[in-house]
């Protein structure tokens, strides 16, 4: 009943866990169309040469760069139009219309810009010579047959489904979402939408954490409330585990009277809890376990609490069971700390802070309020600047790095 | 057929389409379970204080904290534990065990850690003084009843979720997503997953373009692809017109032999064509266009020109659509360039680069390539360098301000 006797480091803590059990990623197959934002499931090689031929970057007239070769716009040579599909290899100097994108016709290798030359009936005057294969997209040059187009693990942006499509791909294969089953714990806690009664608070934690579940695309479900009752919670643990590839908790964890959840687990199997007690703020008394070969993170019912443990945690597993390489990093930005902050020695401390700009300085304003665990400084705040174990503050005019949760005009 | 006369500066083409049209928001109710990432439509005041009451910020025994005056761990106090609801008036030293989150009993205004305790029998030793409201989350102080919790235009993140939730709401009015028809002109394109003839390229703008209208959480609608012809153009728009809020082109756009979007929507009514010709490379020939008091993009066929030409006008256009107070920013990173790169006087060139770290600094790698149409400089690159239209490059080691449009890691 004295608190935790040892705290484990955030980093050692994260690998313990992650080492504990084995993911299993499984691949789906989906039109190119619903592909936005997943993960990409195979290393993908062109098929062939993008573009698949020597092509005209701009509007003009096809040459042969050669023939240029004196020109200028105080004495011009003049160039015989053909419509015929390519330049004869004798005969004079020849040019054809053509567009952008349109091939560049046999016998060419140069495109002279329309605006470098003046069209006289069926000639044209070229004020401008031609190195070879000015104005010519080449054949291969975005992107070689064979060479890797995407990456495995790679998340697909609007710019992948474009060099997809260019490359003829209708579909793909990506990893299937992993399912992430959420439970909140509390007997405090009321259903949003209904009436609260004494001492009852509406519960918030399974609505945000499906929210980060949802941006980085896997499959939240709900498992509801349960009470500070181990049979409740118990059976609903159960359910997750048979439903769902990974389980979320908050509540019921810090140790003192109502350290249910890591109890419960202990309970239902080896190994259970892995770590309980961690050396991070907020966020300490979080809980890491394996059941089933199934992780489960048992978050604090403090919501600022949750949302660093998911951000500790959470980001890095779902990133794991999708495949990814590494962990997807937030985005980041230096910014000058425009007060100082306090931290707890030994502990990483997760400060929310307010980046904005001012007389183009980036500045990091800490959110300044008694209670640390008071949502609302998540949504006046747009970023998290983290303190080390082994600093007890950042000064005012030090430099920072901010993990940005928000935009900066947000 | 000489090109375009005059270029318009990006931020003076973006103002005047922008004014040409009004811009109605439609409000949509939504559960709290489907607003992730939507953006909010009303200022939302909260309902009620939060916390709702006094309550408990650790595990511990609520006490007055004047009992506590001049304890110690060398000569701690005694405290009576108390059962009842509250603590009394009048009579000894009592403390009420209490856990974190928990209303402070009537009669208390402190909670002393359970660490900072021990306990004998009925009675505890209290080992440290407490302050008035120590370890006290006090009624409201997360956020007051009547202020406003979530302003309209705000983008709905996990976070602000959870705090309505918190306040009881289930449901949230959010902005309609516009709709956004796309279309993609050209006689050599053909669709993805067909085969193509000589000459023929798969289309890939459509899905580039949906992808990032589906990132702001808008709807993008398929129109298809246009053959290079007038009354095929015109019947597409006419559809995308009556079943969209906006539409978006790409393709025929360039001042010379297939300048057809921007005639075609010219001789569809009034004011059509606004801008036609904009200093931004890539995307010169870009247009903006509006019909039916609906804006239409006239994006060029150039992969890489579309997604700037929709970095420039379409996000801007999008926010402006969805309500939001000003446009969004994407992320952004101070990079030190890692080789120079030379841009186009008179325009603002979008240069593609890998941001990467390297012995502690951010560096920005221009993507080297012969063509500036390659949609590979966009899945290699992760950010966009912006040269100002009075600049000729950017030098070796200059510091930059990079939009990154993936994550440093990918």
């Amino acid at each position: 009943m004295k608190g935790f006797q040892k705290l484990t480091l955030s980093y050692e803590a994260l690998q313990s866990w992650l080492n504990a059990f084995q993911i299993e990623t499984r691949v789906t197959i989906v039109p190119l169309t619903e592909a936005s934002n997943r993960i990409c499931a195979e290393d993908i090689q062109a098929k062939q040469d993008l573009p698949r031929f020597d092509r005209s970057a701009v509007d003009g007239f096809a040459v042969k760069s050669e023939d240029t070769t004196g020109t200028s716009q105080s004495k011009p040579f003049l160039f015989q139009l053909t419509e015929r599909p390519e330049l004869e290899d004798a005969g004079p100097r020849q040019a054809k219309q053509i567009w952008t994108g349109t091939p560049i016709p046999k016998g060419a290798n140069a495109v002279i810009m329309l605006e470098n030359t003046r069209q006289i009936n069926d000639k044209i005057e070229v004020w401008n010579q031609a190195t070879p294969y000015e104005n010519v997209s080449r054949k291969g040059e975005d992107i070689k047959k064979g060479e890797t187009a995407v990456q495995e693990g790679a998340r697909l942006k609007p710019q992948h489904l474009g060099l997809l499509a260019a490359l003829g791909h209708s579909e793909i294969n990506v990893m299937q979402k992993p399912k992430i089953a959420i439970l909140a714990t509390g007997n405090e806690l009321v259903e949003a939408g209904n009436q609260l009664g004494e001492n009852q608070i509406h519960e918030s934690n399974r609505i945000m954490l499906s929210a980060m579940c949802l941006e980085l695309e896997t499959e939240p479900l709900d498992l509801g409330i349960a009470m500070d009752d181990a049979d409740d919670i118990k059976e609903k643990i159960q359910i997750g585990l048979k439903i769902a590839d990974a389980v979320i908790t908050t509540g019921g964890t810090s140790v003192g009277g109502l350290d249910l959840v890591p109890d419960v687990v202990n309970q239902m199997g080896k190994p259970g809890v892995i770590i309980h007690g961690v050396a991070i703020r907020p966020g300490m008394p979080t809980a890491l376990a394996v059941l089933n070969e199934k992780p489960i993170m048992i978050l604090s019912g403090n919501p600022v609490a949750a949302i660093v443990g998911f951000e500790v945690f959470g980001r890095p597993l779902v990133c794991k069971m999708l495949g990814m390489k590494k962990e997807e990093p937030r985005p980041t930005v230096e910014a000058v700390m425009a007060r100082r902050v306090t931290a707890a020695l030994g502990r990483k401390t997760f400060t929310r802070v307010k980046v904005f700009e001012k007389n183009g300085e980036i500045l990091a304003e800490p959110i300044s309020t008694r209670g640390s665990g008071a949502i609302s400084t998540m949504t006046r705040g747009n970023g998290f600047v983290i303190v080390p174990e082994n600093r007890e503050g950042i000064d005012e005019n030090e430099k920072v790095i901010v993990r940005m949760f928000a935009s900066i005009e947000a």
